[in-house]
């Protein structure tokens, strides 16, 4: 008899890890490639304040055995009702990270073969999730204005003319990951009647809407749903850190209640969730954001400046928050082919198939301004345009 | 349409969260029904200083994205090769404390209605867990040896018999919740044979075993091991904080993978895993829980004592480490009536059933002598001992 026996029929197959120490920036290059947090603007001070506050505070509730901390539930619901959004302390969970959220969706709502409705391109660790769950992922195309509602339509109406419902409309509306752009007030409402009509629950990433550089706010889809078709993803790791490893979603109650029973490990730390909550009191918080915004503003500018004069034969969307650039290389140059000429550059992008359910988008790279130190950005490009520049050389 | 057409099969049935904050001890009662830490020994200044260290020297690690720290793993490694268990940093997985990993176990191994063996009594967590995974439980008794190993091997030739394999045996061989036995090194083999010879895979639930107040160390049945039946799990939350929310496990490295495949948030925390890890350095870790032997080992001996005098005609077996006294009542009493009787007297215990997955053992209750100040032990047991009588009475 062996172990392996006792396995599910599942699990027979294993699958490396979603997220492993593999995939990183390589060392003395500089890192465009992933959208990790600006390391120079972690609220350093802040956080030990913090922690010292809810230790001689709260020690008991913060060191024992607890539920995630109500007051952090309080702190999530209210970010979301300042948006519009009629969110309450019974309908918001807190998670470790928005990503466990994705990852527990699936858990309630797809049977393997199950269709789920991505945006093209999109977050790769969605993708990375939706496929482990045995789910078909359909791609919808992205323009300047977010996701095409006029190609989702055709994509619903084809859908069910072979018999199926989708179970998701996985969409990320605003500074979209990894194009930048944001949804139309006008998409936005689209989708969600397209989402009732189709009975298809949306998924709203919102991973970056406090990260505004300019422009005025758009109403969230969930701000917009009456009839209960949305859930609603936030995070702290953009606001504060990734290492908190806090996000949440709210949305409607028999949804929350069922992704509540699948996260087997039940609260979400009593001490990160306190510590959080204190930083987020006394406007702190929001002065952080509002720091953010400008810093990370100022990168994005200069990335977009230095790609208009080290690789003037690319086109990009110019964001307005976010931490990504989405460009479109020169005509004739393939991702796949120039990530490992980059590297040999010295700068590490990220390949448009990576972004792609179905792996095209080989025309694309994804940068991020996000991690970088702003002297870094000019440079980061300018090795790239080089290496662009050596690859068309090459095919010469 | 509606929204609950999408949910899986699985999901349709809603049940509420595994742990969540309705199940406390009550206001004003002197707190002997759960097993939380005793918050006066919590390492407070040292717990900020792991922090302001940890920030010091690497607060990109430890607050952008990123695994958990190797460096904690490295550390759960080397304690379990210091029980002489062969784990090495692969087949070690840090998880979101060992109640985690037993969540995450179900997913990996039981289909509805496969066959879990468990102790009786046990960690209700484990039977609540184990339970929503639709298993069918089993209950082996224990005795003041630990689990009866010729009864498992009764229960597990007539399941055999019935064409049955079980999953999993789930043991806490060590100072077992709730009983406090420790099982004996003959049986601890015995039952290893048994789980080869049937193929069956070891849980062995190790969360208590730093916390020897007396007697001497007994090999943990994952160091008898050399056939790669046994998964152990251990926990920080007894010898750090609960509130930390880090355990881990080791074990055979398909299974390890696969635990680590359904841990769909990836790592356990940047921030915390550091910490810990700081906090684990320099022998402060094994200081503290030298300083938690003493303190709870007198804790433990004022509550045998309290018993003695206060409820004479009960019985206990006097644990030697943990968090637990088992209490079988006097004669007639039940666990069941007596709860909201000693909730009048000021005091919270939990009763047997509770720990059982049948729902016997209706004779025992469980007192934790680990949360409540060591001044409040006689008090607690003494308003326990006014509950029985007045129950004895009314039954008069």
């Amino acid at each position: 008899m062996q172990l392996s026996d006792l396995f599910t029929a599942r699990m027979r197959e294993a699958a490396p890890p979603l997220w492993g120490p593999g995939d990183a920036n390589g060392p003395d290059r500089i890192a465009l490639a992933f959208g990790d947090a600006d390391p120079t603007m972690f609220p350093h001070k802040d956080l030990i304040d913090a922690v010292a506050e809810v230790l001689a505070t709260d020690i008991d509730g913060a060191l024992n055995y607890g539920p995630t901390y109500p007051g952090l539930v309080r702190v999530a619901a209210e970010r979301l009702r300042q948006r519009g959004i009629s969110a309450t302390e019974q309908n918001t969970l807190i998670c470790y990270g928005s990503s466990q959220i994705i990852g527990l969706l699936p858990q309630v709502l797809i049977d393997p073969g199950d269709t789920i409705i991505v945006e093209a391109p999109t977050f790769l660790g969605a993708v990375m999730q939706f496929r482990r769950s045995g789910a078909r992922l359909v791609g919808v195309p992205v323009d300047a204005e977010g996701m095409d509602v006029d190609a989702l339509e055709t994509t619903l109406a084809e859908l069910r003319a072979a018999g199926v419902r989708p179970k998701i409309i996985y969409t990320i509306p605003t500074f979209q990951n990894p194009t930048g752009v944001t949804m139309s007030l006008e998409r936005r409402r689209r989708l969600l009647d397209l989402a009732i009509t189709y009975g298809v629950l949306v998924v709203e990433d919102d991973a970056y809407s406090d990260l505004r550089f300019r422009g005025d706010a758009v109403a969230p889809i969930a701000a917009l749903d009456t009839a209960g078709w949305v859930i609603h993803l936030r995070t702290f790791s953009k606001i504060f850190a990734p290492g908190v490893r806090l996000g949440w979603a709210s949305g409607p109650q028999a949804l929350i209640d069922r992704l509540a029973m699948c996260k087997v490990e039940g609260g979400s730390g009593p001490l990160m969730t306190r510590v959080v909550a204190q930083f987020a009191q006394d406007g702190r918080l929001d002065t952080h954001i509002a720091d953010l915004r400008t810093h990370y503003g100022e990168k994005c500018d200069l990335m977009l400046a230095a790609i208009t004069r080290e690789i003037p034969t690319a086109t990009t969307v110019r964001p307005d928050g976010g931490f990504f650039v989405w460009l479109r290389l020169p005509p004739g140059i393939s991702a796949t082919a120039l990530v490992p000429v980059a590297a040999q550059h010295g700068v590490d992008v990220l390949a448009g198939p990576r972004c792609f359910a179905d792996g095209s988008g080989d025309e694309y790279v994804r940068l991020a301004f996000s991690y970088i130190p702003a002297a870094q950005i000019g440079e980061g490009v300018a090795r790239l345009g080089a290496a662009i520049r050596s690859l068309a050389l090459a095919r010469l």
